[in-house]
């Protein structure tokens, strides 16, 4: 019976005997063969890693199990994190099952109401402040050197190492590493994790090769692609809404061992490859996530990347974390049908 | 590599050699030792299985893998379902899969945010209905009974057979089969796929027992429990708000093999054991999922649960699929903090 990635994992984690794991059985995620979009870019095997199926519905539960266990077994009295969603959902989460209090702060007041929900439910406390997400970050390490409570944004070292086991999975499945690796980059955390455990793996050989990393950033907060700190990042991939990245230097090292790149993707294009992911695969992924297939899309069409490869798209968040942005784009309810004789009109029409 | 319930357990199901699979690697979801839930009821160990961790966050994927697949190989133009959230999205997602045309009849109009814009996303043709979800039903059959269209509700036979495939998970990951389960009842069919499930089980070895069956409905939506139909149900767990299940017949057989019982909880008392459930054990389910949970607590209480048992509770759908509820539970945003001292003041009063 699987008991969650750490158990799964524990001889490539930094996890003594002794310690008390806190899991909510995290990992194991599907990937998921993708034979529509195989279809639309002939000579592509392609897979899709929806870490979205993860309990909390991101990808952050990876690291959340090391970082809260970690945290636990350390004796501090709570956890806390500035986060737009994702982190502080996975945060919230653990620190339930773990019996702790955990902390949020919610720069400028912008968060997906899935994302909101779900960490009101797990008991968290919100502080909303009106600073930006650096000055949340900045405020969080404040408070963490006076007082014993952990921080537990994507600086804490032991988050990398529970995300890193993503690219073990991916291994696992496929009985070594694809070719190419496609993945949103915001905090730049998660490529940097994925590298790690890519040459891990290769290192234990566990796989023969490492993919090429092609990392996306949406165009309003492309920090990596242009060269610079963006200071007020905007994008629709609230997820990926980073003008700073903390693991940028990691990240570029990992884009240049692997001979991989960076690219920017427009808002519009992100939210079209969200509908033609979910319309064509049956894969409902949050905006963040789906920049990785619409990233693939862009490197095919430019001819960067070879025939006969294998890809993988990383598919960071589940969609239901942020329904709105479906019924805000151009939705409009058909008209209420009063009778069979309308019903049967509508569906004729429809076949 | 897993590749969906079908591949998987074929050989416990109706499906041909030459029949192209749908899937989306659904099944295989988690199954969650409680720990926190234990300390709170001694003497039971208790696991939850989160099917609101399937591909489009709820058991509906189990059954719907085959019933798409079913339709997909008898050349239907398309399917068509009434349902009031999680049958629609499941649909929607697997004809999207499968290049196949799908509708959905909303009743009432009365949908969850997430569900609907699950359908809307996967690119399901909406068709809202002033009348009920049975009026809505009767309008699907008669269509379908005219026209190359496959009806995917649960009265569509294959998807009981796809359902009963979490039993044998349950089975497979406690070595045996549990000796109580607990789960909502709506339809009737879910429970009546677990039961088939752990019987066929047995019946092929692979367990030595049968658990007793705990169904629980919803007070304004508990037909089983009351003895009659009921014509206007109401409930906030929309996901059970039935008033006459389609497969009640086989939910009574069930009961009673199982020496089971069925009981009515009201809705304050789910949306009390939704909130436990999330602030104890870091899962948050909806609504109609966490009736399972209540009715455990209920149970427990009433002395009709042995000590020394192994319970397993069913959470049926993801708690992002209406993450509302949250929002609308008299959550009060904290006010917005200008600075690191007010920040510091709230983070301290709190730990």
């Amino acid at each position: 019976m699987y008991k969650g990635l750490i158990d799964h994992y524990r001889s490539y984690l930094p996890i003594e005997d002794h310690e008390t794991i806190i899991s909510l059985c995290e990992g194991q995620t599907k990937l998921i063969r993708a034979t529509n979009l195989e279809k639309m870019l002939p000579g592509l095997e392609i897979y899709l890693k929806f870490d979205g199926l993860n309990p909390t519905g991101s990808f952050k539960d990876r690291g959340m199990t090391m970082a809260v266990t970690k945290a636990f077994n350390a004796n501090s009295k709570a956890v806390i994190c500035a986060s737009t969603g994702n982190t502080s959902a996975s945060m919230a989460a653990y620190a339930a099952k773990a019996g702790m209090k955990s902390f949020m702060l919610i720069p400028d007041g912008k968060i997906a109401l899935g994302k909101l929900a779900q960490a009101v439910a797990y008991g968290a406390e919100i502080v909303p402040i009106t600073g930006n997400f650096d000055e949340g970050l900045d405020m969080v390490k404040t408070f963490c050197e006076n007082h014993p409570v952990t921080m537990v944004n994507s600086i804490n070292p032991f988050r990398i190492e529970g995300q890193k086991t993503a690219a073990f999975e991916i291994c696992d499945d496929l009985e070594d590493a694809p070719d190419y690796l496609m993945i949103p980059v915001g905090n730049a955390g998660n490529i940097t994790a994925y590298w790690r455990g890519f040459k891990e793996y290769k290192s234990f050989g566990k796989s023969t090769q490492c993919p090429a990393l092609f990392g996306f950033q949406a165009e309003g907060a492309a920090p990596m692609v242009k060269g610079h700190k963006i200071d007020k990042p905007e994008t629709v991939a609230t997820a990926i809404r980073i003008g700073n990245p903390a693991s940028w230097q990691f990240a570029e090292e990992a884009l240049k061992e692997s001979s991989g790149r960076v690219q920017a993707i427009d808002d519009d294009t992100i939210l079209k490859y969200q509908c033609l992911l979910a319309s064509t695969e049956g894969i409902f992924a949050e905006p963040a996530s789906c920049i990785s297939v619409a990233g693939l899309f862009h490197a095919y069409e430019n001819k960067q990347i070879e025939m006969n490869s294998r890809v993988v798209c990383v598919l960071t968040g589940n969609g239901l974390k942020d329904s709105d942005i479906i019924m805000k784009s151009g939705f409009e309810m058909p008209s209420v049908k009063e009778n069979f004789a309308e019903v049967q009109a509508q569906l004729l029409r429809g076949i």
